[in-house]
């Protein structure tokens, strides 16, 4: 017995999804003992393997660009038919100013009809963007919308900060969302705790600061809760749910949480040879899934971080 | 005869405005000669007397917070109907990290149930808002969502730069967007034309740049057909309409828009004491108009500006 949807969010689903992942790969072994984190530390609780790093001369709307080529190689679009362009980030280029979803919309040159606007979120934007772009769409009854998520931190990592100098991975993504889209968006669940919001932030010199503990306590009271919320929003259980697709903070973080609603067989950590890539974390986990003719059909997407932010959604394959 | 509005947009209007304009107050007269800027210059086709200007201590999420504080003395509010809050800048507090919304959900010390994301737009950013803003809680069938605007240029302008010194102001608002709001929106008008993003920018230092002469140029050339595109949609002509609201971009900006579309006599400049503020020029100049109970009974507002970015749409009083 599944709960009513939205009308609007129904209507919409994802069709698709293109990334980009830099070929380069710093290894975090040899890093650790300089940053006096322990083997056992770095290999049970953070997990990466290696952090995928986007190539010196790379902006952010290069990495953009690059996730939308991806995709559209996929899934070939007619330009006439996006009714919007998103881009979650919280790294632009250059000094800020313009938006990367302009720079984007000129590389691609594409025709000015086309809304374009970033969403300035962290490691929750994801499903946000999920939301916006299909609720955008919905309201102009447009066609198909497209979600960018590019939101390189190694431009923000101090790489002699312990803290995270082992954890983020530079990647992109390119989400298509369009009416009638194969994986249907079910209800959400949202939240902001912006008396929490020092816990990850930028210093005087533009470097992340995060209090690790205090954010990995927090997502994992947190997110367990909005998880169960989302399911009881769609009549759902965990029984029910194929997959749960975590926002891949940390090897740690995505399995406490997986232990906590008992899913701990259907909830992968994937990002050993990437890092935590923010925003485009779930999209890129996700983008063999949205590939597959067979396999998971309930799938459960929770993002969460900087604000800190977070927001669940559950997708299903509709079959017709 | 109206042309039909999208079923999701008209069902949500604007209820009311909180603004926050700083008292200090920059007269650009003074400053003029020392910037080679005739006074004809200054007073005919700039058209700002004086700059408002935030205090040196208060950020963003200070304005932010103010304008809100503002809209809630007008309009008291029970938090447990807000459905979204969003604020548009690109100017953030520090240097970018958390986003505003974070911040000012956890100085208003709202429920953590809120969704709350910035929207990185400049001076369009307030049309984009109200769409981002409606469709979200359409989506969610929402009962109430706030807009904020607060973009202080003074953190980014360089007072040495003949082509900017003179023109932006700071300010904030707060706009609450309710399921049944007496202002109803109508039919929109988007577009991007990322292929002049360089038109405005902010160099290695983040010091905004600009060519005024271009962006006037194609601010006069895009936004009288952004303006006819809206009428069209929403089956209106330029005399059903009693007011146009431009982006307060500078005086001239405003004149010649108003003169190519024939509709000088209802599109005022309002702002020669404050400035460009940016996205809050239109929700400024807006909430005088929002608490009338006599008056303007529909209304345009078009903005426009970093991107290069453009909104359009029209606001009806709906006497019910």
């Amino acid at each position: 017995m599944r709960a009513a949807r939205h009308e609007v969010a129904a209507r919409y689903g994802i069709a698709d999804i293109g990334v980009h992942i830099p070929a380069r790969r710093v290894p975090t072994t040899p890093l650790a003992p300089a940053l006096g984190v322990p083997t056992e530390t770095l290999q049970r609780r953070i997990g990466f393997e290696s952090l995928a790093r986007k190539a010196d001369g790379d902006e952010t709307s290069d990495l953009a660009f690059n996730a939308v080529q991806d995709l559209l190689r996929r899934h070939p679009l007619d330009p006439a038919d996006i009714g919007c362009l998103v881009v979650v980030t919280q790294n632009p280029d250059g000094t800020g100013i313009p938006q990367v979803s302009a720079l984007l919309h000129g590389r691609l040159g594409w025709p000015t009809n086309i809304p374009a606007f970033d969403l300035a979120l962290g490691c929750s934007g994801y499903v946000y963007g999920l939301a916006v772009v299909s609720s955008f769409l919905a309201m102009q009854n447009g066609k198909a919308g497209i979600l960018v998520t590019a939101d390189p931190y190694s431009k923000i990592v101090d790489p002699g900060d312990r803290a995270t100098a082992l954890l983020f991975g530079d990647g992109a993504s390119a989400t298509l969302i369009e009416r009638n889209g194969p994986w249907r968006l079910g209800n959400f669940d949202f939240g902001t705790a912006g008396t929490h919001a020092q816990l990850l932030h930028t210093d005087a010199r533009r470097r992340l600061r995060m209090d690790g503990q205090a954010v990995a306590r927090f997502c994992l009271r947190e997110i367990p809760r909005s998880i169960e919320r989302t399911l009881v929003r769609n009549g759902l259980t965990v029984a029910d749910v194929d997959r749960f697709v975590l926002h891949q903070g940390s090897r740690c973080i995505v399995e406490d949480i997986a232990k906590a609603i008992g899913a701990e067989a259907k909830t992968p950590f994937v990002a050993q040879r990437l890092g935590n890539t923010a925003s485009s974390s779930v999209p890129i986990a996700l983008r063999d899934m949205v590939g597959e003719t067979n396999g998971a059909q309930t799938v459960l997407l929770s993002t969460f971080g900087i604000g800190m932010s977070w927001a669940t959604v559950v997708i299903e394959k509709d079959e017709r």
